[in-house]
């Protein structure tokens, strides 16, 4: 070893994917923000700090950056959620409370402007179907295993879905104004009641 | 009595209310189908089969026509859940399952799309928010009713709200995917669980 610092050198490789990532950050901030009409492919670049050109390098089409940004927070959140709990399974009102956060802050509320316009934009429509297909076996996989519910006891899959619809339903009710202190005791009574269910 | 038969006269303001109800039905048609965006008071007009004129005079703007709408159909919808049960509560899961078909149908699609349009639009955004409220009370009130909950017993309150938090949960999964198999076996789930925990 020789006492010289170790030359600063980024990979050309690793600097494509922090330009990448900083694109998708830019455009769930966008449309959580400003919604999807006012979210473009050069809004999302100016914001990020890149070029144009850059920008449709990574993401030929407005659908392909926003379908992709929404997917890379859904798998961040998926992993801080995993990470809350590193020991597994703990008290369910903490993991209640967990899977309701998932819903309300910016990832929901650019999911969800992805959808309403998905409802009506054939051509982003079965892109942002499948991918919440896919977000929603993951986000129940992993409630399954941090409430520790038995899915071969009958009704255990459907009250853990029904958990999962609530948070939803908790979300959109959070998006016109703070509905913080009305979900935290709607969160008490039902880790309450899932408690009773899930045994 | 003479034998003539009665003269076919619509008074002036019986066809001033006919216009405006029809203007509000399109207005919710337009919103569920097109989103904000694509729903305009022109193409709301022409849609009703109103001059543009008569529209504005009932409605001076696109926020007057499109948050009367939603409020027009939720006072609808509420009437129409009242109907069902005439004589009073019934089966828990019907009532759940009544609770829940109200998120479901172009009038939570219309609501949704008003709801996000107004998360980004400050002109839009205090009617709706007072609107919402204001529904949401009046739904809560009824579902305590009709799913005859005791609100003095600890905890009954939080259980109705969430169960209709859940129903909004289940709307927005039926977005974009026909939800329906899913959703009837949840009901099906949080009905008996309902049934437990409100006695």
């Amino acid at each position: 070893m020789n006492g010289a610092p170790p030359v600063e050198r980024v990979p050309k490789q690793d600097r494509s994917r922090a330009t990448r990532q900083r694109l998708l950050e830019a455009a769930v901030a966008c449309l959580a923000e400003h919604g999807w009409a006012g979210s473009t492919v050069s809004v999302v670049a100016e914001r990020a700090g890149v070029s144009r050109g850059a920008a449709q390098h990574h993401f030929p089409t407005r659908e392909d950056l926003f379908t992709a940004a929404v997917e890379y927070v859904a798998e961040e959140r998926s992993t801080a959620l995993r990470d809350l709990f590193p020991d597994g399974p703990t008290d369910r009102h903490a993991v209640v409370a967990a899977l309701v956060d998932l819903y309300t802050g910016p990832l929901f509320r650019a999911a969800l402007h992805l959808w309403v316009a998905a409802s009506n934009e054939e051509q982003l429509r079965p892109r942002v179907t499948e991918l919440e297909a896919r977000v929603g076996r993951e986000t129940h996989r992993i409630a399954v295993e941090l409430l520790n519910a038995d899915e071969t006891r009958p009704g255990a899959r459907e009250t853990v879905q029904g958990l999962l619809d609530m948070s939803r339903g908790l979300g959109l009710a959070n998006l016109l104004t703070d509905d913080k202190a009305r979900r935290e005791r709607v969160v008490a009574q039902w880790s309450e009641i899932l408690d009773g269910v899930l045994g």
